[in-house]
């Protein structure tokens, strides 16, 4: 069976065309600036087949050309790996925010479609764009090629309400549906996996701890399989600093900005969201790249933003512990997770009372994509670099839910 | 050294008098509904002497009016425990916000009550409140008796950076001060230093987790004697739930309540600080004795509250464990803390990975005001139930600057 993978924002469409035979990937990319001008020299259409990289400019107005040119690239095109869509058996979506509603992958029906379209007010521009997605396969390849929705909230939502609610008013949750969903879900799911195969036991029989660490960041506790806690909330907003997130501040610091500064609540969500974190504490960048220059360099803010991030989820770490009551492996995935030796490092000098302390050797050298263990295999508590996949964890929940069509 | 320890509300005016000699309270009591009319019946003058009480009820338009008073019950009227003020060597006050400036008590002087005034925008109400009082006692016995300062910020001042820096614009931590400064500090002080004294050890030898739980809650992680983080922010607001205090939220639900709610800053910090916490949850009550009563009823909401709360302090004293690489002992005080059967045992629960088992035949008979340890001296992390005494710590503080003017 081949699976195309689709993750769509408002202005971009990634693709990925996975062979499930060998889970091997047949072709990769994105198309970019959709519904924007293209000037020139603005390649905005990708193609990666094994490790060649293709790329050209096109102007496409709608999610629709955009998916069209996909459609071409797979079917049509120089580069095409297949000689027809007939050879791609489904499409799986990402998705960002499924609610309380959908706690599992679905099969779209247009009341699927309707449902999840609801929810748009939990994730405005992640929905929207999400859906467009999802109506632009359906408009060029038609109804008879099944699609799924993956959702990032589903691996979440066993969460139990002790965990999952905010101590707010009651109605917020009732009218509104405030409460804590998580994202990141997919990405957790396939490490906590990939971490209990490691290991060589059952996921039932685990505490893992999984970090996903990059431009946006999450931890999640994995106890026995189900997630009991994750550090983002109501949006991904919550939990700790992320490349330009504030993660979680006092709130009243929210209302005193508001007010001290004039903001209405959407100026003030965009601060918080594209102005804080990594970006405003270091003054230099969101890219853990140039944080790591600047702080070999031994700029202070530098420093000090990247001990933030350290502590902060040298916390939540510890946070988790309590929350399961102990943990045999931690893991850490994302562009930071699997590149940050830095980062690693420290927040593994913060748990030794736990018993971990890693290989420093091992570490400092496993970069991004590469799989590793940090501790031994006779350690309590092991800790573990894995690659993430989401693309692929979305390929497999969407042969599982085709093949019984 | 006689001490009068005075904590000022905007409408009340709590006092006790100290005798250093053995540390007793010769009188203690309050002055309620100050600038209020008073209607028939509401009794808002309270004086205790050892198990006596009494009370009665006068209309005092201001807090000079109050003190006043105070200076009557305790030189001259039918409870007076001294003959003259002339006793009384000293007034020590509590401050709640000692900002960056203020990180140790200080004999106030006309400079020292100009520049925490000019803290008050951090906490309005009780700044001017606080020196409300301190205007009251120089106005009614005049420069000659010294006054101190006591700050509920000053023992949180040892915070590293990478503690009290909130991942929000810089420009914020500049141009408002903007950060971390915690609050009851009083409290956590005197609890660290008497479980360090219970131990037998040096604080500088211990790390020690001190959990002050009342209506205004927090969590303080003090390594070698010196706190370096807690739970409270910016504001006693954040953390984790209190009685109608929600602690720590998702920024990001702040913004979209506020939105769609078509909410001001102040309106909202209102509902976060006054109908949120245990209150909201519960839709009971946010006294934790109307909880427990519920919750032996199987009121399901009363059971979230409780199983909220517990759980999240559960988290703040793992994410202090790893915070500090460790903890010697964990401290269970105030309010809740000294009364909180059920809560202790239940946070308890969560830390048998740092070998906690608590003995729960102790853990029950333990009541307001008592102390007692809930494990063994033999074991590796020890759990105290402590009484708290902000008044003898402040008392403590003055009689120490003062001694040596």
């Amino acid at each position: 069976m081949k699976i195309l993978v689709i993750n769509c924002g408002s202005s971009s469409l990634k693709y990925q065309l996975i062979d499930m035979k060998d889970e091997s990937v047949l072709c990769k990319g994105a198309v970019e600036r959709i519904g924007l001008k293209i000037a020139g020299g603005e390649e905005n259409v990708i193609i990666k087949i094994n490790d060649q990289k293709y790329t050209y400019d096109k102007e496409l107005p709608t999610h629709t050309d955009a998916f069209n040119e996909v459609k071409y690239i797979l079917c049509e095109g120089e580069h095409k790996v297949v000689d027809s869509f007939d050879e791609i058996d489904a499409i799986g979506h990402r998705i960002v925010q499924g609610g309380d509603r959908y706690t599992q992958s679905v099969i779209v029906t247009p009341k699927v479609c309707d449902e999840v379209e609801e929810l748009a007010p939990l994730a405005p521009l992640h929905t929207h764009a999400n859906i467009a997605g999802y109506k632009a396969c359906l408009n060029v390849v038609g109804p008879e090629v099944p699609q799924v929705f993956v959702f990032d909230t589903a691996f979440h939502s066993t969460m139990p309400p002790k965990a999952y609610m905010y101590a707010l008013p009651y109605e917020y949750y009732e009218k509104y549906s405030v409460r804590r969903y998580g994202f990141h879900g997919t990405s957790h799911k396939f490490v906590s996996h990939r971490a209990a195969d490691r290991i060589g036991k059952n996921i039932k029989d685990l505490k893992i701890i999984t970090c996903h660490l990059g431009n946006g960041s999450s931890i999640a506790a994995v106890d026995h399989g189900k997630v009991v806690d994750t550090s983002m909330g109501f949006t991904p907003l919550d939990g700790f600093m992320m490349g330009t997130r504030s993660g979680g501040v006092d709130p009243s610091a929210v209302t005193f900005i508001m007010k001290n500064e004039n903001l209405s609540p959407d100026e003030m969500d965009a601060i918080l969201n594209k102005q804080s974190g990594v970006q405003a504490i270091s003054g230099i960048s969101s890219d853990d790249r140039d944080i790591c220059k600047a702080q070999e360099k031994g700029d202070e803010r530098a420093i000090l933003a990247h001990e933030m991030q350290a502590y902060e989820i040298a916390k939540f770490i510890g946070s988790y512990v309590a929350a399961m009551n102990g943990v045999d492996a931690i893991v850490f995935t994302g562009g930071i997770g699997e590149n940050g030796v830095w980062l690693r490092s420290k927040v593994c000098s913060y748990l030794g009372y736990l018993g971990v302390h890693i290989n420093e050797a091992v570490n400092s050298k496993t970069q991004k994509g590469a799989e590793a263990e940090l501790t031994e295999p006779t350690d309590n508590v092991r800790v573990f670099i894995l690659a993430t996949d989401e693309e692929l964890m979305i390929a497999r929940d969407t042969e599982e839910l085709v093949k019984s069509l």
